[in-house]
């Protein structure tokens, strides 16, 4: 391990963060640092050198703003090239310009708190990617177009008489078409008990902050789901990890959690676990609801991908197990049509409903009233309803596939279970595997996939990867699994014996 | 009087009265009927909300048996206490229910520092106004509808090939447009420096979100722009108002101001001051960037309707006097086109804008993206450039029409001047004039302006009111003022010299 011997001198105007970019673009220049050697993991570095991990990371983040450090997906940060002698750690941009805001110095506490890596990740690009396994995708092919170009045309016209409509709620032809939806799974009766918002992030976020101070713990399924994680960060709260298994989260363990800390939300995903898939058990699902009402702890529960579950009948939703005043329900169209559309919505109690609303004035005033307009006509006309019978059956073909595929390509040591539900199937991999140059070699290759250490609440632990089938036709499922297979055998450092273990 | 704002729910299981009683534990749980205080006599009460009177009695009744309201000979019914959460409290038939949560209890502090009432005050029904004089609308009748629909349509035909399309600053075609469009301003030169937000009213809360810990000081225009100050408070900002007159902010003020506090931020509008119109002029334009870089105070230049001046050229922006690192520069697309277009953007540094962006995916993931791509069309084609030159002529046809009707028609003591951009005209009240009283007699009469009250950092000040020109024709404008200027003056206590005050 690469010795930094780095101390930062506190008689030094600059901020640590700066010392330590100083500090390596020195060791670069020197040649102590080769180009195209890796810096250790910021959490590892932060450790070694007794400094909080946001330091380093900012630190890393100077350097690649200054360009003599690069970051890539699965490849963490690396030496780029030189920096360049005159403004060793000066990012370009700031070079020419009059006297700059010190503008990291001027970053709220909420902000410095989140991990630019974890969330926004430097992605393929585009054109480099021959597999695409990534998470939180459709199959844009399956849309019916020509359905959705009448729906949104109708709805800019509607524009002439409503062009300065607002609703604290949302558009009221929308919500009532989401209550009908809702009220045969006894979750919402009427239009009055729906907030249309942003898309489920913007509803998260709302529920977030209302709901939570600085400090505050919010309970999480581990792993979960990345953007709610973010969210939840976002407003400033502390999370608390609660383990996932078979039957969905482990709600004795929450129990125990409860016995000594106040919590102040607990976020579950019970129809489809984000990202494993598993479905919260019947018995779980009485538990959890007892907690909630014996902690006074509100459950959000998202419900993301309930139209696109093909098999097994759902469970009754927290939501309509007479529990409707103590949970959240947030549910969304980006997985049943497409992620670019930014319309979810949250059935909760009225005074709740209220805070949430005047919080979405706050943050957006309103959702784009156009694509609530069209929506609102794709429920009306039963387009979305067609179009998910459709989807539903492809996805399910694609799932097989994927799971037949793993089973016959992945070597010894790497577990998964088919899901019920969901687009993703949640891959365990052996745990002497060397995720980094897996990453890098999948990258190399263009396959693109969910990496697991994104989805833990601490953002490490058992290496996992999370594989989408929603985008990639089943001969495109079975050669790009062929590759990783193959990758994985490589990268992992037991060859026992050959079996997948498929879990039941 | 009390806004119960009750409407029985014929879905709902539970009688009316029981319906009133919850609703009314409701209001008392959230504080919103605070200990001690008298409820309407049941007649009075029934009358309003056009319920039997006996409902109205059992709904009483049935709080004071479960303890939370008290009655007694010659006090009427008072609130007693707040409704006790455990079973103990609740009337009978109540305890077979679910316990509720105290939502309110559970409410953020950020949250409960918002005043609802005037974020989303209760506004007329659309089918009860005659004569809408109330701001941030448009006159949707003048929207080139056709040219639109076909942008959106195409917009969801490109769905097929980008339907899972995600940038972490915006769609690159619409920012490439936002920036052509900007760099004759010498504001923005290049697609990279411009993020895309779901509105400008995203663009201040993620600015407020990254900059602003609770307790920090937002320094805005007083009166300033409602929904920015909402986004500032929502933040948990100390919003401290500095003075504005017919040049705009009067930096003189600001100055001192910064003598005595750290101000974090600084918010104003100076192309055309929200609400009064005024326009910072170039000396206080100078001041004010060099006040910015002497405190290293962030400026949000708020550029809400740049596109519809329509007279005597623009100023040079701030973001563009060499000051572009230190102004964060906001652009809409809302007031050009229409306020459910929630498309809005920011210009600003590098490191600002990596972590706006990082917020913007906690807060609603990404805008609209049918919006973007259909908006990126309609720059790109000149769409919004020919509609803009359209509109222009007439907003600046009923500009001049309003402030003819205000010059004939108000009583001595009202002041207004007439702006150069906007769509709105702010007016200055007689001091002693009852703005309640007002608001009433104009409401009854379908008359719906902006309240002055709403636009001033601390709620009130000297009365005012905004009227807005822009969804008005001319002769519209003209009754509509007939009316109003008539209700101002039998409202206003002084009837002095019949003059108006037109301010130079």
């Amino acid at each position: 391990m690469l010795d930094l011997a780095f101390r930062p001198d506190p008689a030094r105007p600059e901020p640590v963060y700066r010392q330590l970019a100083d500090h390596l673009a020195e060791l670069v220049a020197a040649g102590r640092l080769a180009r195209g050697e890796r810096l250790p993991p910021s959490r590892e570095l932060a450790a070694s050198l007794g400094l909080s991990r946001n330091t380093v990371t900012r630190a890393y983040e100077w350097g690649v703003e200054a360009g003599w450090l690069g970051a890539h997906v699965g490849r963490g940060t690396f030496v780029q090239g030189p920096p360049r002698p005159d403004d060793a750690a000066r990012p370009a941009a700031l070079r020419a310009v009059p006297p700059a805001f010190a503008w990291s110095a001027l970053f709220s506490t909420r902000v410095r708190a989140l991990d630019p890596a974890r969330a926004l990740r430097a992605r393929l690009s585009e054109d480099d990617v021959r597999f695409d396994f990534r998470p939180g995708r459709v199959d844009p092919t399956l849309l019916p177009i020509a359905d959705l170009q009448g729906a949104w045309q109708r709805a800019v016209g509607r524009l002439r008489t409503h062009g300065n409509d607002f609703d604290a709620l949302g558009w009221p032809p929308l919500r009532a078409a989401i209550a009908r939806s809702l009220a045969g799974r006894g979750i919402a009766k009427h239009a009055d008990e729906v907030l249309v918002t942003a898309g489920a992030q913007q509803a998260l976020d709302l529920v977030a902050r209302v709901l939570v101070d600085p400090g505050d713990v919010v309970a999480v399924e581990d792993p979960s789901y990345v953007l709610a994680t973010l969210a939840f960060r976002a407003a400033g709260s502390q999370l608390v990890g609660v383990a996932v298994d078979g039957d969905g989260l482990r709600v004795d363990e929450l129990a125990r959690v409860l016995r000594s800390r106040r919590v102040k939300l607990c976020y579950v995903t019970p129809s489809s676990q984000a990202p494993t898939g598993a479905v919260l058990s019947r018995e779980r699902r009485a538990a959890l609801l007892d907690l909630a009402d014996r902690a006074q702890m509100p459950i959000v529960e998202d419900d993301y991908d309930c139209e696109l579950r093909s098999e097994a009948p759902l469970l009754p939703a927290l939501a309509a197990q007479g529990g409707g005043d103590r949970v959240i329900y947030v549910g969304t169209f980006s997985k049943a049509l497409f992620p670019g559309l930014r319309v979810g919505y949250v059935v909760g109690a009225p005074p709740l409903l209220r805070a949430l609303s005047l919080a979405r004035a706050a943050a957006s005033f309103q959702p784009s009233l156009v694509d609530q307009m069209a929506l609102a006509e794709v429920l009306a006309r039963d387009t979305l309803e067609r179009h998910v019978r459709r989807v539903r059956r492809r996805y399910a073909e694609r799932r097989r596939a994927l799971a037949a595929a793993l089973a016959e390509r992945m070597p010894a040591g790497v577990r998964f279970r088919e899901p019920q539900g969901g687009t993703a199937i949640w891959l365990e991999l052996p745990r002497e595997i060397d995720r980094a140059a897996l990453a890098v070699a999948a990258a190399a290759r263009g396959i693109a996939y969910g990496s697991g250490d994104s989805f833990r609440v601490d953002g490490d632990g058992a290496p996992a990867m999370l594989l989408s089938f929603a985008s990639l036709a089943p001969d495109a499922i079975r050669a790009g699994v062929a590759e990783l297979g193959a990758l994985v055998a490589r990268h992992a450092a037991v060859r026992g014996r050959r079996a997948v273990r498929r879990i039941s």
